[in-house]
């Protein structure tokens, strides 16, 4: 167990992390992908130790932990790629009009890092999103110092993660204030890092109870902060009537497999099934059954998150109107998630707002709606989601236009026959969406599209060529995209 | 006087705006720009009844609500233009790789609007940033509908521009709701359009303790809604002493004009001159004294400004430590403002917070520093600005490097030789700045780029061509930009 940083280590993290903020903001695009490169290669140079401290810090299995590691690279080398390019910069440039009345100035603007960025890790990606994860990628693709809070149920990895990016940061010849990592079980360091008026925004993975905490922090600060805190989703999964009839037990067996990956810890997990009641619907109901029951209880990630997930499960199946439909036939261990399926009729789910809330494991309610217009009703009541999933045939999508609409209004992802587990890191992917699924659903946490949050733009008029940023040099210096009189070129 | 709309009339245009939404939000491009044409028309056709009604509510020339009324249309038809264009959309195709394991699906993204806006209008721009202003503009072009408080200082001419909407609407075979026009004079109206559980963004120009209040309102409701609030600017004006040696006088001239410009009514009007005290500075502030005492006082906006301009001038006057330079030789009749300068020294401007603030109206305080050195602590001190200006030569930028570094990170448009007032509408302006200049520095209130303001992004994972929005189809039907496999193209 790690000793809570101080109010004074807190105070003095920010003086130095503001310092090195005025040599970092200016580094070059290169040179900051440079030391994203580095902190990728310096997490090799972790080797094995890393997996064991962290599968015993997680419980997590070591095939997920290479995977996570992996991805955990690929976004560190893809989003200096990203910055490295520059496409994100938004780069505006109109001329001069001298003969105009009254006469236009050249004027350019890009963007610009915000200044230090505190990152919160995640429980649930010790590695992705967590110390040297998706945030701190973006932050500092942005030009941002980071401050990173480690994840108190993974202090070790977080303590690993964090010496890979220090040697990074000196091998690069870096002030060490660029990236500053500190630890914190305790609610008030996270509430001294959020208020520190050197505090420019704040990256979350966690928790709706804590993600809106540090975001009312963050408004009634005397000069407020964006807070991008990825919060609470429950992916509702919508089975309309024709892939049913076409597919029903398949459907089935490929969500048995995604409710129950990664023993249900996944923030797009599938957490509500919704469909007509009919033969079809029974006939996925029985198979889901039928698969569920012969799956193992998993580890989950520490005693905290399952007892969480047993207390959250039975308050559900406490309810009157919901029956569970099946239950891993294993019983669970200690710190162990078993599977679990239970359904209600659209009619009762209405009247119930606690069966909206996210069960945080392998749990998924399937809805049982009497019909099309209770299956709209449903989706309407939705609150906003990371991801929305139908299961359709062409046919379906045609006669549930109002429901397709509604659905674009509840998510930030939009999955046509596919199961919302499994997030590609790509520039078009989503991963955020409506309150409370994130904070701010303008905005992304997964992508280099990620980088955007923590920066803001910056106009130059009438500036001299050579006192301009490269970036927005008449020459155009650094080849990247540039909107030059409302025309994109480069 | 116009009777406030009552709460039941509140909650009624949010069923409207939201039902008109389902519509709107569902409009080709073309159709939306086609909207915002006939806006601009429309304008065109109320004629000078406009004007003249306009006058008499905000004693504004006739001259300035010509151009004011010119520069309202562009705003509409140049948005329109840009919405067609689609750059702003952010389209992100990365197409599917079956081979790759675990399979990359298709997924594809773009921006979609976030459902019914509220804008507040401005006092100090009755048509540009009132009823069919710039964030009216912006939320239609993003697919928005919209819900306006007509600005209690101009009901009249909101009325007559809320009418011309309202036909533009009706040519087009638009729902009424697409926009809908609410009076409120009250604190209650404004409160209740915040809180509304249907209202999904809020568009404000005005005071900082209006768009505060606003702010909070939003962060406080169970769905925080972002708030875009363009609040409080002094618009620091540094003049390096190169410059000065160089150019005193005639920078003396060109800064009496742009204080006095409009009656100081301009968010951008240059509030603070900060020098380094020598003969030069003396030059400078004897010119702009002689300026100042020959310009004639103007009529303000409204008796209550002219009111808080006096009040607001002769609580910054009285503190012991500030000596009047000049003030117009007329006195001011009955609101009236009366162009006045004031002088300080960047010690004592250091020891008041009082001297930070906003003084509206036609007036500009002079810091006199005793070095470089006090005015780079001058700097540091400042707040969040929409500009910051320097008047400096080559030599000046050279000798001033951390100056310039510092007022980087405090301004959203940063002038070089030139004035502040004068904000032209086009992508690469910046009309936003850090806190309290605006309650989100990362987004700007002029130029095409404020309609993404009221967008968000949906990614589309696994969807057949023929189902995916236009903007994301294969063949790319509209010959937009899109992002195709992280290169762009069209």
């Amino acid at each position: 167990m790690q000793k809570d940083a101080t109010i004074a280590e807190v105070n003095a993290a920010f003086v130095s992390s503001n310092e090195a903020f005025k040599v970092f903001s200016k580094l070059s695009l290169k040179h900051r992908a440079q030391l994203m490169r580095s902190i990728a290669a310096e997490i090799d140079s972790l080797g094995d130790e890393l997996l064991i401290v962290a599968g015993k810090e997680t419980n997590l299995p070591e095939a997920r932990l290479r995977n996570e590691r992996a991805r955990t690279q690929f976004q560190l080398t893809s989003y200096a790629e990203a910055c490295e390019k520059g496409d994100w910069l938004e780069a505006r440039i109109d001329t001069a009009v001298p003969d105009k009345n009254p006469p236009k100035p050249d004027i350019r603007k890009m963007l610009v890092p915000l200044g230090p960025v505190v990152v919160f890790g995640a429980a649930n990606f010790p590695f992705a999103y967590s110390t040297a994860g998706g945030d701190t990628a973006s932050a500092l693709a942005a030009g941002c110092t980071v401050i990173v809070k480690a994840h108190p149920a993974h202090p070790g990895t977080s303590e690993l993660m964090a010496k890979a990016i220090h040697q990074a940061v000196a091998k690069n010849n870096l002030p060490a204030g660029v990236f500053i990592h500190l630890h914190g079980a305790s609610f008030e360091v996270g509430e001294a890092l959020v208020k520190h008026p050197l505090t420019k925004a704040v990256g979350f993975t966690g928790s709706l109870v804590g993600g809106r905490q540090l975001f009312d922090w963050a408004c009634q600060r005397p000069e407020p902060i964006p807070v991008f805190a990825e919060m609470s989703s429950i992916n509702p999964v919508f089975l309309l009537p024709g892939k049913m009839k076409e597919a029903a037990a398949e459907t089935a067996k490929q969500y048995a497999g995604s409710i129950t990956l990664g023993v249900g810890q996944f923030c797009t997990n599938p957490g509500l099934l919704i469909g007509i009641d009919n033969d079809d619907l029974k006939t996925f109901t029985s198979t889901l059954a039928e698969e569920i029951t012969k799956l193992q209880p998993g580890t989950m990630l520490h005693a905290g998150i399952s007892k969480n997930y047993a207390a959250k499960k039975d308050e559900a199946l406490a309810r009157p109107a919901v029956q569970v439909l099946a239950e891993s036939e294993t019983i669970a261990a200690e710190n162990q998630g078993a599977p679990t399926i239970a359904t209600v009729s659209g009619a009762d789910f209405l009247k119930d707002p606690l069966l909206h809330r996210e069960v945080f494991g392998p749990y998924s309610l399937l809805i049982r709606c009497k019909d099309a217009a209770e299956l709209n009703t449903v989706a309407e009541y939705l609150e906003g989601q990371l991801t929305c999933t139908l299961m359709a045939t062409t046919a379906d999508m045609a006669a549930h236009a109002t429901l397709v609409d509604i659905v674009k209004g509840r998510c930030g992802r939009f999955i046509l026959n596919g199961v919302p587990t499994g997030v590609e890191v790509c520039l078009s992917m989503q991963h955020g969406g409506p309150y409370p699924a994130t904070t701010d659903s303008r905005f992304g946490a997964v992508g280099a599209d990620a980088i955007k949050r923590f920066a803001r733009p910056l106009a130059f008029q009438n500036w001299p060529d050579d006192l301009l940023p490269d970036e927005l040099k008449a020459a155009n210096p650094l080849g990247i995209w540039r909107t030059v009189n409302n025309e994109l070129m480069k």
